[in-house]
């Protein structure tokens, strides 16, 4: 459930990129534990309540079908023979805030998003599969209906492929034009 | 993601019992093909909109607390010290629906479920400890923050230990007192 350390850059001819990447990750790792601290605090002190009910849109885009569990949205992916778009983000990561603004406020990637299967989570999954450079968040991964995960489908960012800040938007709409291509399975 | 076949009777002299269980079986089984069937149809033809934004408690209790993935109510049954909660039920399913009117309608239930970290799920996850006599719904299995899942505590029926009609509702009750009796770890 804990995050992994940063990897150090394996591509340091792209060091800037790098070190605004690491920060990145330090940022939201601190904010994580700050989370995880606060929580514990707040169960055992009140009950306060959420504001009710919780959505699983999350604020990614009320418009939009989101699964809840990653069984269900491969179960989904398979059997709509749609790509399913894994969004990992955390509440208190500045990073994943302001992705997640850009993917809201964006029409295009609003009305592209209607043709996948859409799930976005803030605890990891079990599955190593959905970590192929590690668990870092904001991360977006794709998987083909024949439940590949699409690893060749990566960002700007040498050391943390599956990440985007908010200015990569319109890559992003590029790269799920890419998922809808579907793999095909059958030789 | 396929339920299993209902488990013949082990306690044959529960026959009232078993035989009515597997009716409630077969007639959940039957009716979640039918829901894979539409799915499928539905999400081919059309691309219809559902009733928005969609909410974690599925009307199991809008005023709760609900997790989101087994994953997060681990982490969350751990940290807070509460034991979990998890409800396996299907929409299409005419037990869990009666099960869940019961349920929500139930004053003592929604107080005392505040107590508990709590998750709703319409797929089955990948952890065999979630079906210790088979998959099948409804099915209620409570789990003690230190992770361990309370086979013990089980309703009415010798065949399906974990099943409940809305007419246990008070049997639930007894048994989410069980659940809070936390398992002591530490010798």
């Amino acid at each position: 459930m804990q995050l992994l350390p940063p990897v150090p850059g394996a591509a340091m001819e792209k060091s800037y990129v790098s070190v605004f990447l690491l920060l990145v990750a330090i940022s939201c790792a601190l904010a994580a534990k700050d989370a995880g601290k606060k929580e514990t605090k707040e169960t055992k002190e009140t009950t306060a309540k959420p504001k009710l009910p919780q959505t699983l849109s999350r604020g990614w885009g009320d418009q939009l079908i989101w699964t809840q569990t990653y069984e269900e949205a491969l179960f989904r992916a398979k059997h709509s023979n749609k790509p399913l778009m894994i969004i990992h983000h955390l509440d208190d990561c500045p990073h994943s805030q302001a992705l997640k603004k850009a993917f809201a406020e964006s029409k295009d990637i609003q009305k592209l998003a209607e043709q996948f299967i859409l799930l976005n989570l803030v605890y990891e999954t079990t599955d190593k599969n959905l970590s192929p450079d590690g668990q870092y968040v904001p991360r977006i991964l794709f998987i083909d209906p024949s439940l590949t995960v699409r690893a060749d489908i990566t960002g700007r960012y040498s050391n943390r492929l599956y990440a985007y800040e908010p200015s990569d938007i319109s890559l992003l709409y590029s790269n799920m034009q890419k998922a809808q291509k579907l793999l095909k399975t059958e030789l």
